[in-house]
């Protein structure tokens, strides 16, 4: 995407929209670099879901009162409004779950465990995340299915030559993260999508990382599945969503059973109702439905173009500022169009925790671990690493905040 | 309970914590009487998490800075503060789940589709909601084990002869409600839960009628698992309890796969993380918990025993009012110390649906259907019921205006 022609932020403006980024720990205001855990949540949509609770809450489905007839609206028309932000067709194709971990369990649950069989390939790649990693890898075990992953090369890149003999017709599932969590690099899913979909394999793209922070059309890129959370989109906890290609949801079996998602139900058998009820039973997530339509309202009001070019400048400078120091190292790709808002690293003699130890004393927030990504980490042959990711309200001031810490871990650890 | 000792609530006082009962429908205020469906929220419950996305909103477990240290203690704390509103022995024992039907399907996932075999008998009620219905029904079909339903007597109680003879040592699960969402019925489940221990077989409680509105105590009735939801109790959507026996949990395989429930991945295989966190992948419901325990203190300040006493008075009252009608029939039985704060009943001639509707022209909220108890209301011989039901902050005049409602509806429709 070309910078010039987007109209940077008024990020003071944005700012003053999050109470949350005025705290203060020791006299020194917080510096919130944890974006990729979970972004921090604007005064509207708070006040949407304070709203929710205050004027219309009541439970969904067919009440007959005013309160459940408003209830049932905003909740139903929340799917319409999250449909419409990533151009999928309809309600139908979108299915609010808890959180995007629960997304790729409903894929393994309804068309793994039913359709998987032995000798069928699941195609992941090295830098997944948990959630499709370890799914994938339990589903895998109880089919008879061979999980393999597409090598990540030197740069932080998918190897497509490897993708490319992995999906091949013995492929049944092709998942990827659309922007990594770790590395930060941006894969080319609609062509690993086409890939799938040549060889008659599934496609599922992980978006956790990507729906928040650029402009994301679920049908260009043209997977099966697409999975991402509220709680990374400046929306509320408690709220995944996966959207399906509506015919493949309407053969799937639900994973999950009870109330508002049955047809018919006797003392001897129970048949479903209609798409997307079909997989949200039990009493849905009614005010965080409403709080992520209202985070939808609030990110388009920007723009989501915008929001990338930001973060891909915060990244960037980012980047720079920590290549300069001699002692850095930085996986991923270098900055570019496939590489999102997110910096992972680590320090020479510093182990990642620590680092994130001397930077919380600077009030800044950074995220050490092995980010859900354990066997990519194993690859890089470190234990951790130091994620700094960025949102729509981070500063370059941030940024040099972050680094200027640095000295002091390597006074103390080194 | 004797009513006699427990001072009575100050509704007028209580009532002004919750705007949303000051809403007006063509300028009538709205009466609501849709309790089991859904509790309306206190403002210290929804100012709890609007304080936590103002203040200190990050992703818990293991976060080195300030943020995640708070919202971890928070998030963790929680499940502290339900064990101890329930008497379970620790943190270790209470799963957070999205809703009172996904702790059911937890359950049936980890240990039902793992353990039940061909012969098995697994013993629900007729009374059961469809979350435990419709799932024991499909993990049967999936194992091979048979599903019994204890019978459901004339006056709305469970046939215990009839349990004694079902629950034998074929016997692999007994689950049953602990207060029947439709008749109102405050099951024997202590008596349960010994039948099903003396057998062999686990029992299963799902209390989501029963936590909002009378003391439970876990330990005491004694059941191996227990569940509930934070919407039914004054606290947010989004959250829902599994209690379960802390030797149970760390015996059973998770079902859903993910971050934050690891101890180990490779690329090869997974091992899993201590209790709760096992049972809990992905981003967890934070701001959620940090509601459910606001909930929780708010009804402890009260008091369980007083907010008891106050719905058995007021359903007590609802029930008389509508007997005294003679065209009015009430399922499940008299009000008594196995009654708890809710009424179904129906209008001769008149559908439950046309009742709710002319109820709503009053601005009477209520819940017209089967109330996810079909195979219940088949064997009522009506396809559907209205039901009442009660909070601590409804008042005898309120059933008044529902038991008024009555007149048009006779008038218009019979």
């Amino acid at each position: 995407m070309s910078q010039q022609n987007i109209e940077p932020l008024d990020v003071a403006a944005i700012r003053d929209e999050f109470p949350i980024l005025e705290r203060e720990f020791d006299g020194q205001q917080v510096v919130y670099l944890d974006n990729a855990a979970t972004t921090q949540t604007p005064d509207a949509v708070v006040d949407a879901m304070s709203d929710y609770y205050r004027r219309y809450n009541s439970n969904v489905h067919r009440g007959i009162h005013h309160l459940s007839q408003e209830a049932s609206i905003a909740y139903e028309e929340a799917h319409d409004r999250v449909a419409d932000f990533i151009n999928a067709d309809g309600r139908e194709e979108i299915i609010f779950t808890k959180n995007t971990t629960e997304s790729e369990n409903l894929i393994a649950y309804s068309w793994g465990l039913n359709e998987l069989e032995p000798g069928d390939r699941v195609v992941l790649t090295e830098m997944e995340h948990h959630a499709s990693l370890v799914t994938w890898q339990q589903v895998a075990k109880q089919t008879g299915a061979d999980v393999e992953y597409i090598r990540v090369d030197d740069d932080g890149r998918l190897d497509m030559d490897h993708a490319r003999e992995l999906i091949d017709d013995d492929a049944a599932i092709v998942s990827a993260v659309h922007v990594s969590n770790t590395l930060g690099t941006v894969n080319p899913v609609s062509e690993l999508a086409d890939l799938a979909r040549e060889h008659g394999a599934l496609s599922i793209i992980d978006g956790a990382q990507a729906v928040p922070n650029r402009p994301v059309d679920v049908s260009e890129i043209g997977a099966d599945f697409y999975a991402f959370s509220g709680h990374k989109m400046a929306g509320p906890t408690g709220i995944g969503v996966l959207y399906g290609k509506q015919e493949l949801l309407e053969e799937m079996e639900p994973y999950l059973y009870g109330g508002g998602m049955i047809r018919k139900v006797t003392f001897d058998e129970s048949t479903w109702g209609d798409l997307p009820w079909k997989f949200e039973p039990g009493t849905p997530p009614i005010a965080e439905a409403v709080g992520l339509e209202a985070a939808i309202d609030w990110l388009e009001e920007i723009g989501m173009d915008r929001i990338q070019a930001h973060e891909e400048e915060i990244a960037r400078y980012a980047y720079e500022q920590l290549a300069a120091e001699g002692d850095v190292e930085i996986y991923g790709p270098e900055p570019g169009p496939d590489r999102g808002g997110l910096v992972s690293f680590n320090v020479d003699g510093v182990h990642a925790h620590d680092l994130a130890s001397i930077m919380n004393d600077h009030t800044v927030a950074v995220r050490a671990g092995d980010h859900c990504t354990q066997p990519l980490h194993d690859k890089l042959g470190v234990p951790a690493s130091t994620r700094a990711s960025f949102y729509v309200y981070n500063t370059r001031e941030e940024v040099d905040a972050m680094v200027e810490a640095l000295d002091d871990a390597r006074q103390l650890f080194s």
